[in-house]
């Protein structure tokens, strides 16, 4: 089954990315924008057919690899 | 009010970071995965309180500067 995860920054660590593409858009004529934030995305496709077991394996992979739990938080998610 | 987006690369093209992962949680114990593919996410935070004119407006920035639809597809969320 495939399981995503989003990783964000944290809401007091600073987003320079996410700030230039604000800043770029606003450019553009969109003028309407309060912030921009960047993140990650992962599609992971496991094998392993109970939802709840494959959530525990994805949530492990986010803590021990995917995210840096010092400045990221994950969501688990099934788009 | 926030409106999220995930872009990620169309099926046929090749995400080498993607297998990188996949290959380093394989070499971590978490030998059941198929396939790991990675993305890009933003969340947007606009001053617009209609969510149909703000996804309409997301819509555009995706398709003008922040996905390559050439080799990327996007998937507007309201997470």
């Amino acid at each position: 089954m495939k399981i995503s995860v989003v990783i964000t920054l944290k809401k007091d660590v600073l987003d320079p990315q996410g700030k230039i593409i604000q800043q770029t858009l606003d450019g553009m004529g969109f003028n309407n924008l309060n912030e921009i934030r960047q993140g990650k995305f992962f599609e992971i496709d496991i094998k392993e057919s109970d939802p709840k077991k494959a959530k525990i394996q994805v949530d492990d992979m986010c803590k021990k690899l995917l995210a840096n739990l010092v400045i990221e938080n994950y969501k688990i998610l099934e788009l």
